[in-house]
């Protein structure tokens, strides 16, 4: 009798995207002339940036041929990326990591999701809340919880509200916790957090020897030059932060996928005994006993992202959502929404109307305004009451279903 | 205190291949002039077939484009794809298999090492002895054993030697096992299954209420039209298999990544209580939750792998490799030593000659011969006694390190 991991069945439904694609779905057969405006799914819409493209194309023209075909590459990544990273993702902002402690994959949902594989079974997890689904639903899937409640809160996961009153940005728990997991700019509330509240993390995580998840997938959008765009800008993060940055918001490769989580040397966890053991090699030997790394033609369009043209290119996209979160913002507060972040993310956070739920109000807009949004509920039970708006978007709007 | 997973601790040493990686890169930089032969990692040599490298083209140039832009994809794979396998690798061998029962992943290896996390912590499993390591590390890092002996064998785990006896083809268990791994053509035996030994593996599992995990990775060097391709050309497997496959080997995908793995709706597990569960929902939330899809351009080179030319082309190419096994057969057949396989697969089995280790055999290669092979005892304790010459190889040599 081949038994199940009963773990999977504690999950809520479906995972939240697909279940938003079939709501639409079914509501564009229902109206197939309604022209849908997907501000949902945080995805990218502007095409990918010209050096971009001419990094893919010379990358393939290259395995054609004899002397450029590249097969199996280095599980880590190749290491014209990794000193691409280490120079203008860390030394630009006085961050001194080696290439060493940077593994690059294919993407930062993979990597967020599998990064719990390497603690143990009975480590009990922190997450600010709301928070990226993927977060709690493979600790859950992991055996770290109990069951869901009716708020689809998770047994034995401590949830850190972030409310309008901590503006969305929940410092370190009191309560005894060994993985916590932050993430800024933030995914859903777009808020960001401050040097400050980074620094009571990171000094929170020394004391207690927790280790903190870093997700820093749209530090691309932070406008103000004060802002840690990495966790290691704070003193003694090496010590206890993992780190997870992406290429997919800020240079559109969420079709592309490539993605790094850097572990620092300095990092440890321990063993049930006592004994005190570097993370950065139990990673190494996940991510290179089940992961093959990306595929060289999308690491040389990650390298392509650092040249001078491909960072002028970018960060026009990026001033290009940003510019759309600043429009969204004002027309929503035009229209006496309460509107939260957007100003250094991507991400809109809409206080529902009229008492009304995440779905229900998920539902009014689809079929009222035809605009997708993501039900606050989605992400956590502090959610409720709010839908993200994605600033992600463009002009044309789709009527594919 | 931040605990980490302790079975991680009980894995022998580092991951095969970067092993043998850090011997070869030793012995070059000893020698630096040596023309290494490198037949050990199964890597491909031969560039993209042209049909391959002119799907990618044209999937760059949509991406660099307002229309043809694509972000997030179906996590399962785009149904052109999904619509060519389904037609392609199963309709033309008789056998139905919906698309919903595909997805495509970014490696064999991945879908071989991630498979398990849908099983009980408690299942027992069983292996083909010697076998891809993959299985065996996963299931190690997942707490199904107990520590390794001296041979490299894991308490726990049930392991079914393949010798020259049974043609390196083991038959199903007496034993009690819920999970096993069988691969045809095998890696890194080079031996293929009969039909009447997977009948008897289906048998088998369907006697067992086990579950089969089908590895048939290197299925295009299968020579004999006779041979099955898929364990589904096999009656009743669709209640008791899952199947893996992979664009690797036999399109040259090694550095492109792609592959997919089919679960039947048919196939079910079943909780402690004894209630029947799909497996195919279970691996579904799996991969929408962990996995972000395989990148567009990617897949797009995959479907061209169907075309009439890329099958052509592709088809040329196994030639090309099987043309190359033979002459390595012969060789060494000439020069005395004893090999198996080699004849519907891309891998010779070669016995050590005086009575050498694995890796002693290894060495001796390298500093002799400047030859790189994969020591069979990396593959379990019954490859002991043998090593793997993979055939993928071209008449270039290369002196890269």
């Amino acid at each position: 009798m081949a038994r199940i991991d009963e773990s999977y069945r504690k999950l809520q439904a479906g995972y939240l995207f697909p279940e938003i694609g079939r709501r639409v779905a079914e509501f564009q057969e229902a109206h197939p002339d309604a022209r849908i405006i997907r501000l949902g799914i945080g995805d990218v819409t502007l095409p990918l940036a010209p050096a971009i493209v001419e990094a893919l194309r010379s990358a393939v023209e290259e395995l054609g041929t004899a002397e450029g075909f590249r097969g199996y590459g280095p599980e880590q990544g190749y290491d014209f990326l990794l000193d691409a990273i280490v120079e203008h993702d860390y030394r630009t902002r006085g961050v001194e990591v080696a290439a060493s402690e940077i593994f690059v994959s294919d993407g930062s949902k993979q990597d967020s999701g599998n990064i719990q594989e390497i603690f143990g079974r009975a480590c009990r997890i922190a997450v600010t809340d709301p928070a990226y689904p993927v977060y709690v639903d493979t600790n859950v899937m992991a055996g770290r919880s109990g069951e869901v409640d009716e708020q689809g809160g998770y047994a034995g996961i401590l949830y850190l509200p972030a409310t309008e009153r901590n503006g969305f940005m929940p410092g370190p728990p009191d309560e005894d916790v060994e993985i916590a997991y932050v993430c800024s700019p933030n995914n859903p509330t777009g808020a960001v957090a401050s040097r400050q509240n980074l620094e009571a993390w990171v000094a929170w995580a020394r004391e207690n020897d927790a280790v903190l998840i870093f997700d820093a997938a749209y530090d691309a959008f932070i406008q103000d030059p004060a802002l840690p765009h990495s966790i290691y800008e704070i003193d003694g993060a090496t010590e206890c932060a993992i780190e997870m940055r992406s290429f997919s918001k800020r240079a559109g490769f969420t079709g592309l996928r490539c993605a790094y989580t850097t572990v620092p040397h300095a990092l440890t966890g321990s063993t049930q005994a006592g004994q005190r053991v570097a993370l950065n090699g139990l990673w190494a030997r996940r991510h290179t006993t089940k992961f093959n790394g990306v595929p060289y033609v999308v690491q040389r369009a990650a390298e392509a992202v650092f040249s001078p043209e491909g960072r002028k290119q970018t960060a026009e996209q990026v001033a290009y959502y940003m510019a759309n979160a600043q429009h969204l913002r004002e027309g929503l507060a035009a229209a006496g929404f309460a509107c939260f972040g957007g100003e250094h993310a991507p991400y809109i956070w809409l206080r529902t109307p009229d008492g009304l739920s995440s779905w229900d109000c998920f539902d009014r807009l689809l079929s009222e305004t035809h605009v997708v949004s993501t039900p606050g509920a989605g992400f956590g039970a502090a959610g409720e009451g709010y839908v993200r708006i994605s600033a992600s978007t463009r002009a044309r709007t789709s009527s594919r279903p």
